[in-house]
């Protein structure tokens, strides 16, 4: 398996498209993208678990509900969400792509994201629709940018990797920064693969991997209410159909894993403000639940997040933070170490503080990607969960975003 | 029942003390506090129920399980957590004060509270026992500000009460900041009273008073390990003492809430770096425990309080807060409005923006106290929770406090 360029253009027989329709005042950044597989695809998403969800997820609900797909719509700047007419223009977006790429609306994957409850004007989006198809073509990369929020970078990954003897591909492009967070947080990532499998098999394989990707990211806490992970594949690649368990099944679900840890890592290193990407790796817990439960405690906790914005080897709120996450482990046996490109230090062993270097720890700390290395000694199982530091322009970003 | 001057020294029979005995390096800022009741009182407390817990907890909680004390001692600067000696160190710092003020080791409740994970030095400590005990009074100001960590102000209060024909006293003094948050965060607060009570009677009212008071109150969301409130009522307001429940129960049970509750609002208003107190009045709620859940998770929310912290009427988030605090409610009934000393505005009704007047909103949106009213349509529960806005000053404090 490698990775390869590209994204949703990467696998066979997609397009992609993306225009300025004027949802977004400013003229130079498109707020409405479009992908597009030449056949139907097998189509799976999981959505946010928040109680208040956007009028998009409940019609791209329906609209997959017999596992099929073709194209997906988005648009950046209105969640589309607590407005009463909601639902109406959530369908109106999908009977565009009908009218205009000629492709059944109830084939169409729809998602918003920006501002809650502000009503979105559907006129605005139909004017950009025609461009919007006849743009359509290899090149993702404004796709990528029209689903941008306050992102400061586009998202994109794919592979390349064999079943049997055809080579496959899996891409996508993804937009996060603010309000991620397990479970699904204001979080779109759009999925494309030329595997032939079915929307059984595939919606297995996307419920599985997000319990160790998209769940175990955090930037700040808060889970939105429009978000999405949604796959289409299309089985250009021409494989044998991957319809039940078995190695074909296990090659596709480390493919998709490869893509989705890496859009992972990007969406929290491009958390709102953030300096440097946080991954906790968290070992010896003595379940999966409880692995996962204290790694993401760790990369939420304001006061790490703080610390590791201030490069601040303070092992102390790493145990506060497990401490308080709720699981049930001794915590005189945990053990805490910094690591990152410029070294690894031990800070902590048996819940106890052990001399170290602070100029060493500074060092170590002041990288763009930081490990906190912690084992609880109390089992065989681990995790993985990635955050960002808690910066001066979260909070810049976050203090007026609406107006 | 009415507020009057003073704190932890308006009951009859207390006196306290503060001292700079060195645990910190300015010189200004005092790091040792006691109080002292002149009779051996009843004593109770609750405790963070973080898994880590420091270990000045642990003697607390042995030293008061007879349901009696006479002392409290507290220093600041460092937590004395996650240290190998730390046990000792909490041990030694009550035989201190019985051998400089003659209170029995076992009858003293002690308390640290700053740093997590650097060796406590007792002889420090030793250093300014007998300044300590010789500048007890009546005046608790420097023992107020001796428990400050990253507090801006002191936080005291007292009332006056009757009980029968006897006027009682209950005051307190608090310390909060950083890591205020539900379930006792890194937050120490000291009540005394001259109430006669059982130690059952006053470990059940500060038991029923906390899950209103200071667990309803959140500055960042992390839970601290060294947290306590703890009360001392001594009976020389020579009432009935109360052994059960009943009217005087319950006249002692309003006027510890008056006091707790007035600390929660000063402990939520000096949240690290806060510009404002935000009070979420949630109604309307299916029970009690949703209303709280709900209360909590608003103003918990890392992106409602960035909003409060621009004045921006952000109601979408404060909707998204409630959707994913995990209670049960239909988000198309609830209703928002910000209030404050500028006016009151409606923002959500039914789940959907109404339309309102942007420039009043921010009008009442930057007063020192906002109002976030929500009512969820679905019940008879209300709670009020506490906190404050996310601001740059917040991360400033903490991205090196250790350092």
């Amino acid at each position: 398996m490698e990775f390869i360029e590209g994204s949703v253009c990467a696998a066979r027989g997609f397009s992609a498209s993306g225009v300025h329709c004027g949802i977004r005042k400013n003229r130079t950044k498109p707020d409405l993208a479009l992908i597009v597989s030449e056949t139907t695809a097998s189509a799976a998403a999981v959505y946010t678990k928040n109680l208040v969800k956007g009028a998009p997820i409940s019609v791209t609900k329906k609209n997959i509900s017999d596992g099929k797909a073709r194209a997906m719509i988005c648009n950046s700047g209105n969640a589309n969400t607590c407005n009463a007419d909601g639902l109406e223009i959530a369908e109106k977006m999908c009977s565009l792509v009908e009218r205009y790429a000629g492709i059944p609306a109830k084939d169409v994957i729809v998602a918003s994201t920006g501002v809650i409850g502000q009503p979105l004007n559907v006129s605005v989006i139909e004017g950009g629709m025609s461009a919007l198809v006849s743009g359509l073509s290899a090149n993702a990369d404004i796709a990528a940018e029209a689903i941008m929020t306050t992102d400061t970078k586009r998202k994109e990954a794919a592979v390349s990797f064999m079943i049997g003897d055809k080579e496959c591909r899996i891409g996508g492009i993804a937009k996060g920064s603010g309000m991620i967070h397990p479970n699904m947080a204001t979080m779109l990532v759009f999925i494309t693969s030329d595997v032939a499998i079915s929307p059984e098999m595939l919606s297995l394989a996307l419920s599985e991997d997000v319990k160790d990707s998209f769940n175990m990211i955090s930037v700040d806490g808060d889970t939105s209410t429009n978000d999405m992970v949604s796959v289409l594949s299309n089985g250009m690649a021409g494989n044998r159909p991957i319809t039940g368990r078995g190695e074909d099944f296990d090659v596709f679900c480390k493919a998709l894993s490869l893509i989705t840890k890496n859009l992972c890592r990007k969406i929290a290193a491009d958390g709102e403000g953030a300096t440097r990407l946080i991954e906790c790796r968290l070992a010896g817990a003595s379940d999966e639940q409880s692995a996962r439960t204290a790694a993401r405690a760790v990369v939420s906790s304001s006061l790490v997040k703080a610390a590791m914005f201030g490069s601040d080897a303070n092992w102390g709120r790493v145990l506060c933070a497990i401490g308080y996450s709720g699981i049930d482990t001794d915590p005189e046996k945990i053990d805490v170490s910094f690591e990152s490109a410029n070294g690894r230090i031990e800070v902590c062993r048996n819940g106890s503080g052990v001399d170290f270097s602070e100029e060493i720890a500074k060092k170590i700390l002041t990288s763009d990607e930081v490990v906190i290395d912690v084992s609880l000694n109390a089992g065989n199982s681990c995790a993985v969960a990635w955050g960002c530091d808690l910066t001066y322009d979260y909070v810049k970003i976050n203090g007026d975003y609406r107006t």
